[in-house]
């Protein structure tokens, strides 16, 4: 059951913020704390996953939305690429379980990413897995957007610039 | 899927080791956040098991070990009525999920009680149906302890000691 989980969430949000006045901050611990989070779930993952190796960033793009979101928030988001390049990709989330219980957010938290953690646990796993990534909320519901869009952005790897340089 | 759940209160303990120095604090504040989480999850509870009115604490302590408990973090902690009086019961863990990730309690946090937020949740949840109660950890597998156990005292209602008076 997830909603003692996603009141948990809210405690945590709530004391970051009780925390730090900047809104920029509890975003800056949200992901830091995602990402601790992160490095450790993705053994989990790959253990109650079982899935393969995956070939492409548009793979991995997908395994994270169709497995991964699915067996830790219960919900799938839909992928889209969003680059030329094919290292751009967006989750679309119709629906964010992590805010049942959030209204809306109070006026002076109007930069807050309440979500946050999500970025930082996902650009932890990735990490494990020898990818680099930038994740970020594009969108969000919470602040009146259509959708909740996360945001990865595959990030070169250090062994391509090496053979590309040679 | 606890895993990410369990990593989050991870997050919020340590965070809350942070912010306080005294154990004391920790606790409180933890035991705090729990009543606040409780107050709201005694709705979800009551929707979704569909359980009816408990005629007695001994029926109420089995509800919240045999079907909360068991809903919220997957497992069935066992139920002994520890007082003549028979307000006083124990739930009694052998495998405690909030503490997967969790080694042991670093030795200057000796007096932290890693799983307060649970006692709270109780709590909280129990005034909600008009149960006064308090709720402890009397026993901690994290403290070297054989188990986990948590103690529930129903207090006297107020109704109950009028009607004496009178």
């Amino acid at each position: 059951s997830r909603e003692l989980f996603v009141l948990t969430y809210g405690a945590l949000v709530a004391q970051l913020c009780k925390d730090y006045e900047k809104d920029e901050d509890v975003n800056t611990c949200l992901d830091r704390m995602g990402y601790g989070i992160g490095v450790r779930l993705i053994d989990d993952f790959l253990a109650r996953s079982a899935v393969k190796k995956c070939r492409s960033y548009s793979e991995t793009a997908d395994m994270i939305a169709q497995v991964a979101f699915k067996m830790y928030l219960g919900v799938t988001p839909s992928v889209s690429c969003s680059s030329a390049a094919g290292n751009e990709f967006s989750l679309i989330l119709d629906k964010n379980p992590l805010v049942d219980f959030v209204e809306e957010l109070p006026a002076e938290r109007a930069s807050l990413c309440y979500c946050n953690l999500l970025c930082g646990v996902i650009r932890g796993a990735l990490e494990m897995v020898h990818l680099a990534a930038e994740v970020t909320f594009l969108q969000d519901r919470l602040k009146g957007d259509a959708v909740t869009e996360i945001g990865i952005t595959f990030l070169r790897k250090a062994e391509d610039r090496k053979h590309k340089r040679n």
